[in-house]
């Protein structure tokens, strides 16, 4: 798991995004996933300046946006890192480094991060021109979002007609910005939440097997009563009533619930009050 | 990996989103994974009918706006479903089903969609409120993001001072809506037909939406018609009822019965013979 240092050492490095809200949705995707050094390379200040007077507003994200920085070119901006990750869409642009799908890349990432204690940075280009060949060669680690290609899925159906296993194709178009930002780092921090212990567990106890047999008893009961099992014995098996039983209420209070239920049933069809 | 047809099968139902933006961006990631099938449940159209008109200038997510459709409930929007999926970001609401993270009820989810050819909903509320209690009702999976607290990052480092590990505590805030679907949808796809196999194969046709709707009325109305009602108001709720209706029969055979044994109940209460 990632700790809040190791998260602090990743540098997400947007280059050449010029749209403020893509600036904006993407400090939001950090604080989501506890990142928090956001850096901007631009040659010009207004979409960084823009994106930081807008996230005034934005209560969750703010610190991420107070915090951070502008550089001119993408070496100084991960000057400081001992190992540059950049995400490219995969067009037919000559690349010399091997591509990895997102999830291959990302032990790389984690590793470095949590234990050598060095600095990572993420790259992601703009939504319009990716990263360019100069841009990605700071890199010495690629990797791509596996999309899905409409045009790769009716190819194959043309081919194996119904069914056909559609390929997760190279595209030239890219992520929205903010979407390719919260899944890489959904990814990054994926198997440090894996069963954590944090997520609330439900906190009533499961219903018992005792619990199951006095529901089965009672709802076979309820079916003799009314006269379901009369009309539909083939249902009302003591094998198939248990099987029904199984499912009623998870939890020993919804077990409980359903047993009120058909007690209440019960004394009805006996002729008693309702109470 | 999940082919073009089970791609197809998995219904995007966005609940109570009014912002044509977050509709057009949780298309725009369906685009990129594939997926086809979009719902919004809202009372009014103008949400729905401006995001339709802001992707005609989308050219990559405009075939999912424009076969997106509208509802006015959850329950009809989920009519044909067999899974039904609710994200939730675990406030501190009551949770009455157990949340796993979307790691571990993807399983679920794209075993359903490659096995058995059952069409499932992922439901998504609103940025700002979430899905309520109620719309939590009509789901049988609970499923949430991980995201990180830095509450309990500050907490953390305060006991620990520095490296201290971060839990992955709930919190009230959602994620940015197009933001969250493009993470769910990644994982959907990201080990593509891994681990679907050793899913229990089910050999008899899942229980339906509609199934549950049917069944949630039916009981409603034999707690009524029993005075269970009455005599325990705060068991009989709707969202209480359909809670314990989404757990009377896995299939839709072990449903029908249910509705037959619900039946019987009813004509005894209405004085008609048993037959």
């Amino acid at each position: 798991m990632l700790t809040y240092a190791d998260r602090a050492r990743l540098a997400v490095v947007l280059v050449g995004a010029r749209n403020p809200s893509n600036i904006g949705a993407a400090a939001r995707a950090m604080h989501d996933f506890g990142f928090t050094d956001l850096r901007i390379v631009n040659d010009y200040a207004a979409p960084f300046e823009a994106a930081q007077l807008e996230a005034k507003s934005a209560v969750a994200s703010a610190h991420v946006m107070h915090a951070a920085r502008r550089f001119s070119t993408v070496a100084e901006a991960i000057a400081d890192c001992t190992l540059v990750a950049a995400t490219t869409a995969v067009g037919d642009r000559e690349l010399r480094t091997p591509v990895q799908t997102l999830q291959q890349a990302a032990p790389e990432v984690v590793g470095s991060l949590s234990s050598t204690g060095a600095r990572v940075a993420l790259l992601f280009g703009s939504e319009k021109t990716g990263l360019t060949r100069e841009q990605l060669s700071h890199s010495s680690l690629l990797l791509t979002i596996p999309m899905f290609s409409p045009r790769a899925a009716e190819d194959s159906a043309a081919t194996h007609e119904q069914g056909a296993t559609a390929a997760a194709t190279p595209r030239h178009l890219s992520m929205n910005l903010g979407q390719a930002v919260a899944v890489c780092l959904y990814e990054l921090t994926r198997d440090g939440f894996a069963g954590a212990k944090e997520l609330p567990v439900r906190n009533e106890p499961p219903a018992t097997a005792a619990d199951r047999e006095r529901l089965t008893q009672l709802l076979l009961d309820a079916l003799h009563a009314t006269g379901y099992s009369r009309r539909f014995p083939a249902n009302a098996t003591e094998a198939q009533v248990r099987q029904l039983a199984q499912q009623m209420g998870a939890s020993h209070r919804e077990a409980m619930t359903w047993m009120g239920v058909l007690r209440q049933i019960l004394w009805r069809e006996r002729g008693e009050p309702g109470q």
